[in-house]
């Protein structure tokens, strides 16, 4: 029963959640030989105000 | 000081949160002896359309 | 689906794990009504020298 | 490329957020002597309503 | 920086991990159009006395 | 009661941990006001076969 969680900014549509929830669970499913129907995936979106990199907010590195 | 972190759907009301912060704190403290006080329960509510089962998304699978 | 992660200090033996499973699992199944099949419990057991209280090590606080 | 994740209470403005960012990203770099630049840090907001503290919602505690 | 976090029980060896962490972040990376050098993927291994399902230990379920 | 958790490769010894934790926690006490003893740090620190960066191990590109 794996889990994966992806943090990272808002996405655009429940289309691409759709796809990503499948590309991640055959990518996982495919390596690991364990059955996708166990997998589960948490897509956890972020604000880019909420979100830091190199000490910087996202928000303000992308305009 | 232990954290107890539950990632699931949204939850009905304010009440249900209260009662299931309250259980969970029990049931972890009574198990491992460690005081109630010591404990922070984090309650994750997620979008059906960012939990992915088995490859779908729930709010496909649920409807 | 819902998944738990309860993060704490090294517990004492498979037994006292299988307790806090399944006392989890029953109380966050009780409140949200979710049948007890569906939960994914992850005990992530961490070494006194990797928590934090208060600005201190665990390990120095509790000898 | 470490990865710093703070789950807190809601924050007041943007501004905290990235005083937020810089002070938990410069700490952590001068410690481990890795570069700023390659630090990620995400502010986990929640609701009141969602943390407990002894077995008690947050939102009940501090009124 | 997407992050993308997997849960599950231990690894064969490493080549299998080069696998996973490939194959994690291309599907992840061909979805979302952010290129694969921003993603940081954890695999974090945990051993079966450590994971409910259903609230019972893996181990207990997987002999 | 907020958490601060950090994930990052395997660190050197028991003072740097406590430096980490110390500096972490100074320093998200400062900008939010929250006073220090209220902070809970975790390090999770993880192997280089086990962090992925790119969609390549650590352990393949720092040797």
């Amino acid at each position: 029963m794996p889990v994966i969680t992806i943090d990272l900014g808002t996405m655009a549509n429940k289309e691409k959640k759709c796809e990503l929830v499948q590309a991640l669970t055959e990518a996982a499913s495919t390596v690991t030989q364990i059955p996708a129907e166990k997998f589960i995936v948490f897509i956890n979106e972020m604000e880019r105000d909420n979100i830091g990199v190199g000490g910087k907010l996202l928000s303000d590195i992308i305009k």
